[in-house]
């Protein structure tokens, strides 16, 4: 069957884009001596490379959206089958669960942990909302070929300009949810990212139809 | 109106541009620990990736200026008609203040400020007109499928190389007077820069001119 | 004989590889003033860029693969033919330590020496497996006129998010064990960097099977 | 007269790339608190910006070769006509020394300053032939439409690792020689590094040769 290879994809990407984020992380925290932007330079350099190589690698077998906003806008705009989004969906939580705990094995953390790192407040969730938001313009406004260079580099912007380090990504949330470490987030706030994430996402449809418009 | 579409993504576009460029200052000073070197690295990836994203994804409505410089030259040359210039002026300034204002509402900051930073003498305006005129030269002399990628560039080289931190962009500094933060200029300081910034534009006309003589 | 050049090819591409992660390492660590997180940044780059120029420029006569796993993946999918394959790892070697060598007397450091630096147990050696088998993904679903950016930006990926900072390549790991510097590795600790190394190469080729699998 | 299109190009390229290395070096060392590692990264990031846009943007006019050894290298292929070599020559030292003159002039410094940084010894000597020789060998190689990106990611390698940050470039030191700052060579040491540069280049041209033979 031809959609257990995508969802296998999505899962495989999740899971790799979620290992990229936190063992970056990890590794910059453990190496920077406590000066976090040097650690958040690192953890970037990195999620960009990664996020650059998922695409380009896996984008021919389900479209690499590892990202269950993606999905949603994507089967809103019809260029998703409805059918599929379920599936995409849990491979996606799946691997970015896995991501997380292969990470923590490389690192010979505690394999199963929850973070305790609050993320919360108007201004994180509307952080989030932006970041969000600006991913699926990107995503809804590239041309297919550009599609993995210009996500990329939104993110890598992204870490910076956004008070929340842009997780933009339910999925993200997901998984950094399950490490205590530089690049986690308190499982009790991530239902609001998720929320903020979403509102972003669909804003993102309207700003990009009004750019279409006559 | 068509015209509105494009006014609209100047619009658009130079609040993202100004809301990266300020979003990562604020982000890299609070996590720098002082070391402002670090600072602008981060500012500087933040505002390259910003760039090539926003010129990709919005070249195709309004040709991305995101700077009245760029569209005074484009005018100048009749690569831009005539009446679209004061529309296009106009959105990139109410762009670049609505930038600074999501910037610092992500980051929890009073929304309305005034920047302090003193940024002023010979020096930095033969910064300015130095780093606008190195601008205009690669605007001019890109061909269109690179534009993206070398504009997004020679800024990133221009944050360090110059002594101003090449704002070469009158809506740029417009927007940063409204932010107190790694990122701003005190707004009696704007208007010289606004003249270098022209000086250098025009100088890199000139300079093209040459290149193109026989 | 056509042959003698791939060889050679091979050689002076794993030399340069292993003389710019050396070197820059010598250069990082001298300058970086105890701070490793900024040493591996710049490690990073410096390799990233390394990388992304040997593959352009010698890929066309050699494939480019400065590493006896990609041999052994692609004799095994019959890319490369077998009778290559000795030829190609025993130019892969010689070329590392000379590289190593290189780097040395470029910093004034005694030529010959052997790296002292501990890299070893489980999750080091789960690291390498993890590195390697995403370095073979890679290089397995890359275009081919895509492959020097999407293996340079995946080994930029990897230094930081695997614990080893993804050697993913036993003629690199032959090549810094002869190097007590910031890029070693103990002789000791080769071995079984090098079987973990193999095994992920393996498994990566299971992986790409099955998303081509029906 | 066309030529003297192409011998100000090679002038104004100059100009500009010793303006970006050694103004990004001022930059850099006034706000890295002395951590060098910092200060080099910086360098690094707008020296390979600027290479990548000055290749880009003077390519078609001249070459953009900015660089005495590249000029002579392609004289010996017959590759540039050699009553070119004077003139690209005389511009290319022409414009280094405006270039550090102008960043002096952007950061407020005395005009006119040398340098008493002192680089000599076999050691730095045998890095600039390496450095040179690498440039040389990727400019050689390098298809004509990847020529930019491929020059400046080698440039961005070879500051790294190389003991001497990759001068690799007769131009370079001479402009570097007027500058007492981070980027700084002492007049004194200029000529060892120039013999060095050219047998590096020289030596670039046996190995792609041999890279080319049956």
């Amino acid at each position: 069957m031809i959609h257990w290879r995508r969802y296998f994809a999505e899962l495989v990407g999740t899971a790799a884009l979620l290992c990229a984020v936190i063992g970056s992380g990890i590794m910059a925290e453990q190496l920077a001596q406590g000066n976090m932007a040097i650690a958040l330079l690192a953890n970037t350099l990195a999620t960009v490379f990664a996020l650059y190589v998922l695409i380009e690698t896996l984008g021919p077998v389900s479209g690499a959206h590892f990202n269950p906003v993606v999905s949603l806008v994507l089967v809103l705009r019809k260029d998703l089958a409805q059918h599929h989004f379920l599936g995409y969906v849990v491979a996606q939580l799946i691997g970015a669960a896995l991501g997380a705990w292969v990470a923590h094995a490389m690192f010979d953390l505690e394999i199963l942990q929850w973070s305790t790192k609050v993320r919360t407040g108007p201004a994180q969730w509307f952080a989030e909302a932006v970041a969000t938001g600006g991913l699926l313009f990107v995503v809804l406004r590239s041309p297919s070929d550009k599609a993995s260079s210009l996500v990329a580099c939104y993110i890598g912007a992204a870490y910076w300009f956004t008070a929340s380090t842009s997780f933009a990504n339910p999925a993200a949330a997901f998984g950094r949810m399950f490490s205590n470490t530089f690049a986690g987030i308190s499982p009790a706030d991530v239902p609001a990212f998720v929320v903020a994430q979403i509102v972003g996402g669909l804003l993102a449809m309207v700003l990009v139809a009004a750019l279409k418009s006559e």
